[in-house]
Order: C-alpha cells, then structure tokens, then sequence
C-alpha cells in the first residue's frame, strides 16, 4: 500500500512530495487514515535535525487524527474509529518504567517522525497500542494538537498535584502554552501568562489567564516573586531563570517542557532555603493521554487552531518559524 | 543569669570567652544546660560571615544536648528534662507554611547562631516549641550532629519517598553524609557513597554504603550510570553535575543540602528526556525532626563523633576546617 506523503528530503529542505510503501499491519497495528495533523515546533527540531537524531527522507507531523482504515486483529480498534497519534510510537512494554506506566521513560522508546515516517501524509501505519480513541465530543482538528502539545503540558500538572487553588504561571504562549493556560483555568488555578509578545499578553486573557506579564523584563517578573506554586516553561529559549525561581513560593517547581539551548544557569542558595525544584517533563504516558482526553471532554477544551490544506506545508512552517501562529497550526487532507 | 560562652567577636576571629546576660523566660521559654554542642559546617560558615547574615560577638553551636534547667510555665517540659536543639529557633508559627508544619520555610525563621547566642556556651535559653525531647536510648553525644545534620539528610529521603530497595547515592561523607548512609542503610536501600577522600571511601563501607567512588574523578563517577533514584549532595563544593545527573535514573531526583558557590551549570536536555529533578532541602520541620530521632532510636543510629572539651573549640573548628574530623566532631561541657 502506498502512502502518499510529505517529507523533507535533507536537513532544513522544504518539504515535497514523497510516497512510500507502507509495512504490512502486524497484529497490534493499524491504518489510520489522516484528516488532520497539528504542526509541533519539534517538527521543525526534527526537519532541522537540531538533535541529530533526524533521518531522511523526514515525513514530519505527530499530532495526528483520523480514522481507522485496516486494524490488526489484536488492536483492538474497529474500521472507521476515529483515533489519534501523538509524538511516541512505541516502547518496549516489558521494562521496570513500562511495567509501572511510565513508558514515556522506557530506554527504547521510539517516535512517530524519528527514523519512521510522520503525519504530513495522507494515512500512517503505527503501533495501535499507542493510538487513543477519540472522544465523540471533541473535534478532530482541535484535538489533534491535544495529542502532543496537550499531554506535555498536562502531565507536568499532574506530576506536582496542581489542583483548584494553585498558583500557576505559564512561560511562552504558543501551541503548548495557549493550551496550558485552558487546562490551568478549568482546574481552578490561578493562572499568570509570560510572554514575550505584547499582543500574546493582550490575547491570554481570553485563553484563561487572571494576569499576563512579560517573560523578558526582568522588572516585569519580579512584581510575581514568591507567587507560583507551578511554573511551567514551554519555551525553548534561554530566559532569565535566577529571577524566574524568586517567582516560586516555598516547595515551588520550575518544570521545563520546552529545551534551552545551552547550560542553564542556576543559584544554588535559593534552591536550598526555599526547597525549590527545577524539573523536566517529557510528553506523558497512555495513561496521561487518556485523562486528558476524558479532562478535555468534560471541560470543552481543545486547541486555539488555524488549519491549512496539507499542500501548503511549507507556508504553515514558515508561519510557525516566524512566531506568526494563533495558537496551532493544523495540515487538513 | 549570666551565660559563660564563647564568641568570634569579628568575621574569622577564633571564638573566646565571653559571658552575656540570658533574657527573662517567656512562659514557652526553657533555659537548657548544655552537655554537647555538635560542630555543623555552618558553625565555620556564620563565623567567617560567608552569607552576610552574621551578627557579633557571635556564639556559634547549633547541635545542642543538655538538660532542662528552668522550663517556663507553657514549655511542656520539666526540669532535668534531657532535650536538644538544633538550627532552627524559631518559626511565626501563624504563617500557611507554619500550620502547614513547614515551619523550617517559615519566612520568619530565627536561626540559633544568627543574632541569638548558640551552643558554644554552659547554657541557653530558647523557645520551647523548637526544643525536642531525646529518647533515653540514645546517648547525649551521638545524638548532638542528629539535631541539624540529620534532619538535614534524613528530611530529603522522606521527601521524595525513599524505602527499601531504592539506590540513593551520596555525595560528600562528613558530618551529614556519614548519617546518610546510617539512615539509609537502616532503612533497606542501595547505597553509593561519593568521597573526594580516599580514605573515607575505604571507611563508607563500615558506614553503611555497599559501594563507594571518587566524587571528582569523571570515570568513577560514570560507572554508576542510570542507578540511582535519589542523589543526595552534602557538599558546598562545585562538582561536575552534568556528570552527576546521568547517574540518575529517569525520574530520578539530585538534591542538595550543601550550597556550592557560584552557579550551578545544567543541561536542559538530559533534564527533559528523562524527566530529572533538581532540588534543594533545609534542614527539616519540628515533625521531621521528631520521627528522625524516633527512627535513630528504633535503628540504633547516632553519629560517629569525636569528642573534646568546650575550651578546646579552636582546635575543634580548625580540625573541621581541615577536613580532619570523623565524622563529627561534638564539644562537652
């Protein structure tokens, strides 16, 4: 079966045309048949090959959703379910981490655009134990970004034990951080937007925060010091993180979900009297994904989307080179 | 009532004598007469004024075991009450983090050394509600560095879930990481311990660590690659944490409850991929403290002390400022 697709051909190349013949569907696998793929700023991570683990040809995309085309017999998914696919693909379901749910963590883990072919396409082949049923109540296109953006966000959240009454401050609004700002609101927090884009600020209010400030102006952050039980990064820029952990109260966390370049730089001394944490967070487990589908059900939430036809790939990554996206790009076939 | 006490009357200054008046006891107050005053690294740090907070004539001593000599009226205690004392001395106690029993992250926190005369003296008097009971198992002298160094080590492992079987790494083995491998030992785990002195490696075994290696050389410290689920620093010295962090399992958690200078250097990455965590701890609360000398009491543990007289104090400080002491060396009325 032929798969008719979009992949960069070398590093940091356009996207073009590509087609490739699909594996025959083991007994876990399935077929989806793509309507729509979310564009992650890891896609362009991955078609730059910034962490040298890209191959190409480069089928990017991996938030994906469609429905069900040919399942295995032991998939468990039926023709024409609609599912969706996010960053993992698989792992390798015997190990200590996988055992306890934590197989976002297995050493062997492998990603749907790394080494295999992505999303900008029109059907995939994967793994159908790490696809997830889409709830009837949520739209395809603004659940696609869900899949991955979504659960990286969310899963931090839960990690910390957020919950009504937490203080909690969102750095980057983007893709990942619009759709924290709605989780956050939903459970109750009280909710600090940091952007360095003016009209971003302007715009969180309406995606859920109380107050907005930027994520530059050291002057501007300070006025939050001692304020946030959870700071939640998603920007994979270098900030000015001594003044962002005056902004945690006692046992506060800084949790990175988005990678700066470089070595942080970090005090030890206010680590030490305020017991503070800095952490990272990787996507999330299937588990997580499936409570924050069920979360995003019961709370009306999906992503801030424009969409595209997948022929204008490469216009929709460029919008999203330039910061230019409100707040997540979707490909349509 | 006047305390005879010995005091640096400047920065650096070897302590002297020096006798002050006591205040009048508040009905929560009692008046200790010291038997033991344990020598923390701290005592050499508010000496030298290495934080800037340092008030003189300065009393040092914050490891302190004697006896009830006048207990007020609301203390709860009784006279000839053996109890201790140790870096906290008092806490708002109305605070969220207070009635929370956070009270060592109190904003309003009084440290025994800091603008209040220590244990450096033949009595004190302190607020009781900082004062704790010592079971009549444990002897006067181990039970001394358990007051601050332990609370210190022991806080941590019960903070991010330490039980039997999980590996825990410590780095540094003096006064508070030779109670750590105690304590862990004790409580069934795996236990690594790093020294940068080779005789201490040689002794961490008789310690309680089923294996040691050199904290600074990189080889060493790469052959515990993905081992240990809690890394637990002592040190106020820089090491190489890049290397220390892929020694951490994923999920795994490297906290410091010794300050390095300067900034601490730190990928991003490996933070992310494998969901690490840095942390920092202070000291422990009134609660911890309790169930640490329970536990020391239901295990038998104390430190490894070396005793010398209250008149010897300047040579004392000059063997911990050398790195000479094993592991802790306690002073005696």
């Amino acid at each position: 079966m032929s798969v008719r697709a979009l992949a960069a051909m070398a590093a940091k190349n356009p996207v073009e045309p590509y087609s490739y013949e699909a594996a025959a569907l083991s007994p876990t696998d399935v077929e989806i048949e793509i309507s729509h793929c979310g564009i992650c700023h890891s896609d362009l991570n991955v078609i730059a090959n910034d962490w040298a683990t890209s191959v190409y040809p480069l089928v990017p995309g991996h938030e994906i959703v469609g429905k069900i085309a040919k399942a295995g017999a032991e998939s468990g998914f039926s023709l024409g379910q609609r599912v969706g696919v996010g960053w993992q693909r698989s792992a390798c379901l015997t190990c200590a981490l996988c055992l306890a749910g934590h197989e976002n963590l297995c050493a062997k883990q492998q990603a749907i655009c790394v080494g295999h072919p992505g999303g900008f396409a029109d059907r995939i082949v994967t793994d159908g134990r790490f696809v997830f049923a889409i709830p009837d109540a949520l739209g395809s296109a603004e659940t696609a970004p869900l899949l991955c953006g979504g659960v990286t966000v969310f899963a931090p959240m839960r990690r910390y034990g957020v919950t009504a009454g937490s203080s909690v401050g969102v750095i980057g609004i983007g893709g990942l951080g619009h759709l924290a700002l709605r989780f956050l609101r939903a459970m109750g927090c009280e909710v600090t937007a940091f952007s360095s884009t003016p009209q971003k600020r302007e715009e969180s209010q309406q995606l859920g925060a109380h107050q907005a400030a930027s994520s530059t102006e050291v002057r501007d952050i300070r006025k939050h010091a001692g304020r946030f039980d959870l700071l939640l990064s998603t920007v994979p820029a270098r900030l000015d993180w001594i003044t962002f952990i005056q902004t945690l109260k006692p046992n506060g966390v800084l949790c990175l979900v988005g990678a700066p370049p470089g070595l942080l730089q970090l005090p030890a001394g206010p680590l030490l009297t305020g017991q503070k944490t800095i952490a990272g967070s990787d996507i999330g487990s299937r588990a997580m994904i499936r409570e924050m589908l069920e979360f995003s059900t019961a709370h009306k939430i999906g992503a801030q989307i424009e969409t595209a036809p997948m022929s204008d790939a490469n216009l929709a990554l460029d919008r999203l080179r330039k910061n230019d996206v409100r707040y997540r790009m979707v490909l349509t076939n």
